[in-house]
């Protein structure tokens, strides 16, 4: 069963939160980073490194999974922790996103969406009913909404997906038989100020847990986004998490946590490990470049994690060039940690009333832009 | 400094033995399995997964180092052990091998090889000098003698290519600059028992202070390997360590252990892995098979590793499925830990005087032939 409450506010430093959101597999200190692991694997790493880590929550993702291997074959396997041998938290999202930005030939109606595979061209049928079942056969910790992503600058394209976004949010909340599970409402409304309000305040009124903010990190500008996110943060409630969905870069992080967030998730880290890009306290660096061939420096001089405690900037451009598993593994490693560990710091910074300074000091330190 | 003396030989039964190696980086307790790490990783896995598997030593080789990075870019940071992050011995071998089965282009003449790059096609010379001062540079705690790799059933081949191996093996003695470093002769001959004794005496005569057999598992027969290595195993001084080059499945252990064998390497553990290849006391699964979709049991029942003691079979088939990463690493895992495992048993009898009982159980197990 779910504890009570789910969600504790420990400080705030400005509108920047700390807290702990309580699940059945374990405690998640917030503002959180979550690590993406779509097909029930955070991508070229095993849970302990993911637990050497430090990592408390996963996301994984409900349409893939629904494809392959199939939610009715994890249930029958003990749900997805049991599946990919992950003890702590995991967050599975509600396949609306993905329908909306990977499936074939979808049809929407008032009911659900009909689509096909991207893998084998299948005909499939989300409807928030669906999508519940499938997240209680995968069993994660937070469950969300089925909801509709529409493109963020259509107006009335927002106006018409919020309805259904709403219905579905009412109707995914009656669908619900697992008491041990926190199902999240998702605001809605594209960049339009007005929609998101009364996507939040609907979203209020049925009394979730938790609310998730979406359909942000699709290609608006950052300042749209912090936009939408002062207009949400007000009305929001203080004591319930909140989780802005695919947003999570280093700079990310500090800004929307500066408006109020407390989860995040991203494939940034481990997609950009994989093309050999690597987060650093300043900035990125691209592994492959020329000039690190015969650098015996770790990524970060600082770093404690595995991999910078071990091994050579030329010794990780020679795996990636060789395009090496074990290059991938490493890099991930290191891209993680620094998600992680900016986390942490951030939480520590709120907990000592710090945050603005932290802010100011994260800015100075940086050699890139944000945008 | 190499410790004297380089090898102990604790224990025999019957033609099999137990001992340890004393290198720089460590001591190797023998039968010794050493995973393969061509280009300074053994795929898949990092350092401190090895480390937790119990492999003692690792394999590297000259030819794929030598064309990327480079040795002397190696050299310049710190040699291999520092390169890789790997602070257990290394063996390297000569380069000769793949010079034979990969270059393209080769030109044999009487003082080394002429190829070209199979990566870029550049030009390149092999000679034993240049073996040995690569291997050198890479910094092995055990190297090897630059050889001809001839067909093994081509006798006149064969013949003029011992010639030319005999006289690089007394070359790359004289060539050897540091004495920390165990040069290893290298016996050639293919499937000829006549060229084969006449090559280990001739070797015996150089005193090297460890002997490889090499030029088998190369498409002969087992009943040919082994006859080879009857004749080896009785000419070569017993107080030396025997090293089969490339070599090494767990029945190849098994039985080469029962012709005086105490080094293998093979890359067939790790290969199979990435192709979904699975080892088991009882011979080989393919973890591709349907009938595992559904199977919550571990690749192994009774297996310690960290794949079967946390993974089923069912979530290493989707992960194989999904081509991720971590389903490489995971098998990887497991394989190298049966074959770590196995040669941990062999020594084990060995030390009780009970080889032949477990070589009788090894085999009342398999339900694969060994051919």
């Amino acid at each position: 069963m779910r504890k009570d409450p789910l969600f504790d506010l420990h400080a705030t430093d400005g509108r920047a939160r700390a807290g702990t959101l309580h699940l059945p597999h374990g405690d998640v200190p917030t503002p959180a980073f979550m690590p993406v692991g779509t097909r029930a694997t955070v991508k070229a790493v095993a849970p302990r490194d993911l637990y050497a880590l430090g990592a408390t929550i996963v996301l994984s993702n409900t349409y893939h999974l629904h494809l392959r291997p199939g939610d009715e074959l994890i249930a029958r396997l003990g749900g997805l922790h049991a599946f990919m041998g992950w003890e702590r938290p995991i967050l599975t999202d509600s396949g609306g996103f993905q329908v909306f930005s990977l499936a074939g030939q979808r049809t929407i109606d008032t009911n659900g969406v009909t689509f096909r595979s991207h893998i084998d061209g299948s005909a499939h049928r989300f409807t928030p009913e669906t999508s519940i079942a499938i997240q209680e056969n995968l069993g994660a910790d937070v469950i969300m909404c089925f909801d509709e992503c529409p493109p963020p600058d259509d107006h009335a394209y927002n106006v018409a997906a919020l309805t259904r976004t709403h219905a579905w949010a009412e109707r995914c909340k009656l669908a619900q038989k697992r008491a041990d599970q926190a199902l999240f409402g998702i605001v809605q409304g594209g960049i339009f100020p007005d929609l998101r309000a009364q996507s939040a305040r609907f979203l209020v009124d049925l009394d979730f847990v938790g609310y998730a903010i979406g359909g942000l990190s699709v290609g608006e500008s950052k300042e749209d986004m912090h936009a939408i996110l002062d207009v949400v943060d007000a009305i929001l409630p203080h004591d319930r998490p909140r989780y802005l969905m695919g947003v999570g870069t280093p700079e990310d992080l500090v800004e929307c946590v500066a408006r109020g967030v407390d989860m995040f998730d991203c494939v940034l880290p481990t997609r950009m490990a994989r093309n050999g890009g690597v987060l650093t306290r300043t900035g990125r660096l691209n592994i492959r470049n020329a000039r690190y061939a015969d650098d015996p420096a770790p990524l970060e001089p600082d770093c404690t994690c595995y991999t910078c405690t071990h091994f050579s900037r030329a010794y990780l451009r020679h795996l990636h060039r060789a395009n090496e598993i074990l290059g991938h593994h490493l890099l991930t490693i290191h891209n993680l940690h620094r998600m992680l560990d900016t986390a942490r710091e951030i939480r520590e910074a709120i907990q000592t009333e710090r945050f603005e300074a932290y802010r100011v000091d994260f800015w100075e330190r940086r050699r890139i832009s944000y945008e």
